[in-house]
């Protein structure tokens, strides 16, 4: 069974093809600036190099015409016959209260991410273009939407409801969903196998530290509680992202600078986090260690800032869940950065955790980072949404 | 020696006359509808009863002035003269960056304060105008400025600042301050000698839990962590406040009811936190509680998620400090609620805590309430900020 893997941005079309017999990735790619002046495919097949084909993609629709060719393309493609492919599974972000689950394309479906526009603004139009476009190019074949809420829509309402006005939730949806989803889901359920832990009682926290970051406690791959919101600004220091922060800071900076408040949330979203606390250095975090490796204090400060945020989720998940079997490492950072992981794991002595340095300087693989005698394994479990997406497809059709 | 504590509101006057020899409360009183028609004073004199005075009292000054009379009253009062009175200590909200400590008042503390203004819009005018009346009323006589963000000071770089540009904070010192500080200052103190704990490294928790509700952090009763940020907004969940919320809430809320910014976190400050969850029932514990065993859904989640709250910033907290040795509660809620106290501890099996509900079930003093056997002492003491200033006033005078 080959499965197509389908992650639409605005303007943009990620692609994976993966046979699911041994779960490998035939071919890849990425379509850009589509809708825009400049559109281009950039192809990755097995072991057949790169193609990349300038031509115009007005539309998902015609995008994923060219995505079609060029996977039966007799030099670059994988297969003989867009046949093969026996269904496509899409990242959807947002279901709102509606899906908790992944499930397979209908009318009914289409209408719920419709319905969402207003939670996932950026992401669910582009998502819903995406079904559309493989609809009308494979009439028959089964979309699947894989929700990135889903995950999060397990936490208990204690979790996920904000203490604010119920009538909120009520009119406007308004709580919290958790993103990152697919990635928590599929490295907590990766863990449980990894350490050997009870499959329905394994307490994990996952840590998803890339430019955006997330972390989640889940038992037995349940979410019990993820930090993101309603919208991907709440929890964790990012990039850009300020993370948690007093409400009451909108208000202030409104006041003080003329500002509206889709202004404030903006800069909140866009030049916070490691970028804003470093005085504008970089979101990239290799070039905020940089600086502080240079003696500049605010990157030091951004830095550890960071670390410690980190550190206190994990505390505070493990109380969550009285307990904690493991904490596993994932995503660009958190796969990478064996000094942030060594640092934040500097905290948590009180839990039993002793690190193995010299695993943790190792890179790559599924690696167990703590020594044997900690009373938490530590791991690194690399994040594979693709291949998480197309595990969900498959258990559908 | 004498001390006066004087804590005013914009339309109140809290006071009371300590005998700092023994620690004694001689008289204390209220003020109410200072400016406002219908002024009153209530005093209450130890062995001597309450006397309510309800006289004009268009300004503090004028309030001070009967608070001065009815300590030297010859039937209601304490002391013969007020000359008796040897200092007064205030409660001042908000010393922005520039104290850390309390200090006694000049011109240059009396311009902070008022610099302060924006940071304490309801507090700092009406504490200002209580250090004027009493510099007017006891000409001479040192006043002691007791800050309630002068513990959070003690904070490092890393709990204080947000992820937000410098510029927020080098321009309008936007940064965390926390509240409740001589709360936290005073009880963490106490706890270290009540549990005889190392005066320089014992690590405490504090959760003072009252309709403000805040949690803090402290090595040797030095904070390390707390959670009100800017304002009291941040945090726990509280009474009318809704706590930590994704501030994209915020927006959300504005754009779909069309209010502003200060509309919304008018909602966030005083019809959220158990409030706003319960549906409106309550802002007091015992009516949400009441409905919660009624069977009413809304208060249970209410009651739940603050509870699930406080348990996580204690596990977070434990993190911050790479441990803890004591956990504490204070304040109305945590004083005076068994269940919650318990039910907070039930997350808290992973430190090795381990409560003695026959303890729990007692009230009133400092109470020990975790077993001998417990890895982490839990006790309830009752805070007293009116103490604490006064023990800061009689240290510097």
């Amino acid at each position: 069974m080959k499965i197509l893997v389908i992650n639409c941005g605005s303007s943009s079309l990620k692609y994976q093809l993966i046979d699911m017999t041994n779960e490998g990735v035939l071919a890849k790619g990425l379509c850009e600036r589509i809708g825009i002046p400049g559109s281009k495919l950039v192809h990755k097949a097995e072991g057949k190099g790169e193609k990349t084909i300038e031509e115009d993609m007005s539309n998902h629709t015609i995008a994923i015409e060219h995505v079609m060719n060029v996977l039966v393309d007799p030099e670059f493609g994988v297969i003989k016959d867009t046949s093969e492919i026996s269904a496509v599974g899409h990242r959807v972000l947002h279901a709102g209260t509606i899906y908790s689950d992944s499930i397979i394309v209908t009318e009914d479906v289409k209408k719920v991410v419709r319905d969402c526009f207003d939670l996932g603004p950026l992401h669910n139009p582009a998502n819903l273009m995406g079904i559309e476009a493989c609809e009308a190019a494979m009439p028959g074949v089964p979309n699947v939407a894989v929700f990135d809420t889903a995950f999060g829509m397990g936490m208990p309402e204690k979790a996920a409801l904000y203490a604010i006005p119920t009538e909120y939730f009520e009119k406007y949806s308004i709580r919290r969903y958790g993103f990152h989803g697919t990635s928590h889901s599929y490295v907590s359920k990766e863990t449980l196998k990894f350490c050997g832990l009870d499959e329905k009682n394994g307490k994990v926290i996952v840590c998803h530290l890339g430019n955006g970051a997330s972390i989640s406690a889940s038992i037995g791959g349940k979410c019990v509680d993820t930090s993101m919101g309603l919208t991907p600004l709440e929890g964790l220091i990012m990039g850009t992202r300020s993370g948690d922060i007093d409400p009451a800071v909108v208000q202030f900076i409104c006041d003080k600078e003329g500002k509206t408040v889709t202004e404030v949330i903006d800069i909140l979203n866009k030049k916070s986090g490691i970028l804003g606390m470093s005085g504008g250095i970089s979101s990239d975090f290799r070039d905020v260690q940089k600086a502080q490796a240079e003696g500049n204090h605010l990157a030091d400060t951004a830095i550890k800032a960071y670390i410690y945020r980190v550190a206190k989720y994990i505390g505070s998940y493990t109380a969550a869940m009285n307990g904690v079997d493991a904490i596993v490492f994932t995503a660009g950072v958190g796969e990478n950065d064996k000094p942030i992981r060594s640092e934040i794991c500097s905290y948590l002595g009180y839990l039993g955790v002793a690190i193995d340095e010299e695993a943790n300087s190792k890179r790559g693989f599924d690696n167990m980072i703590s020594k044997p005698e900690s009373k938490v394994k530590v791991c690194v479990i690399p994040t594979n949404e693709e291949l998480a997406i197309a595990r969900e497809t498959k258990a559908l059709v």
